[in-house]
């Protein structure tokens, strides 16, 4: 069985974080599905999808590390495309990933208690995201 | 068709790796799947699973780069909610990934010789560990 | 429903960029199927799948970052096993990831625009590739 909906995002800025879990256990709930997995996919190649704990400590934690490794700058090759500043939007987005799938159990996807679902903003601008939630199993 | 099942694992310490190859291996074969997928993920979110040749040099370096370029601290502001100095887990096992989704041709995970499925440890001290394996395909 | 095929591919060097794209679509397409996922994995552990906008920028920015962060040296662990100098392509290859599930949506891989499915040898020297495709759905 295979159930598709999509989940419509408002993001503010550059490593905002915001928490999916409900939204993608709510989509695997009408999907009726008890055991099988679920692929939850930003559309588009400056946001990404992950687990972590999410709390404000770790919402914090993870754009700084990205923004320290893979750091804004006017230098990147990608700036000759658009000159818009985010070569690093895209290099964090590949890196960290755009994609996630993760098993059902007992009709809901199977975290442990201090791991959700997160979307991170890569952009440096307010986005309008869709993220892509597919259910498979039975 | 689907089925799933756990791998319990004990670790011992941070950075440590175990290979996962031969377990999930045996799980798509309970499963009688001859083509499709096999989706193997951590329960929890200071574990990581990928694949690697499976051999003691990159046994190695793996965790050292991850601990090199996301270093142990007390200065994250993950501190702040648990004050246990695991921080640098949280990111390194976000950045690498808890899941991973792998075909499966001929009754098997399709890898290459020299790549193998591995769990690593990223938290500070010893966990039990589950593992969620679902084989999907016909 | 499941579909499995593999897309071969020639590499010249470390650091080379492919667009999979179109070839992904066209297993999609093979398949007949109008929802569900698409699982692209590269067989070895040299190599990387991922989505990126897939232009002449970025093509020389991932491989830059990668070799800035994890670097090419002889003093990898790794060195110890094979002595051929590719400890950090595997590291590379690791974190970046060999595998990737996309959704499939109206008998299409669901990306944005500017998000393409890329292969990214990380490897010393030339290679021929297997990469398999598993479609799944209905």
């Amino acid at each position: 069985m295979v159930h598709q909906s999509t989940i419509e995002l408002k993001t503010n800025h550059h490593g905002q974080m915001h928490d999916l879990t409900e939204r993608v256990a709510a989509v695997v709930r009408e999907a009726s599905v008890v055991t099988g997995t679920v692929n939850i996919s930003n559309v588009g190649s400056t946001g990404s999808i992950g687990c972590i704990e999410f709390e404000p400590g770790l919402m914090e934690d993870l754009p700084n590390i990205l923004d320290k490794l893979i750091p804004p700058s006017r230098s990147y090759g990608h700036e000759q495309a658009w000159h818009d500043g985010n070569g690093h939007s895209h290099l964090q987005s590949t890196w960290l990933g755009q994609s996630l799938t993760l098993p059902i159990t007992a009709g809901r996807p199977n975290l442990g208690t201090w791991q959700q679902v997160f979307h991170l903003e890569c952009d440096v601008k307010p986005r309008t995201r869709t993220i892509v939630v597919t259910v498979m199993g039975e």
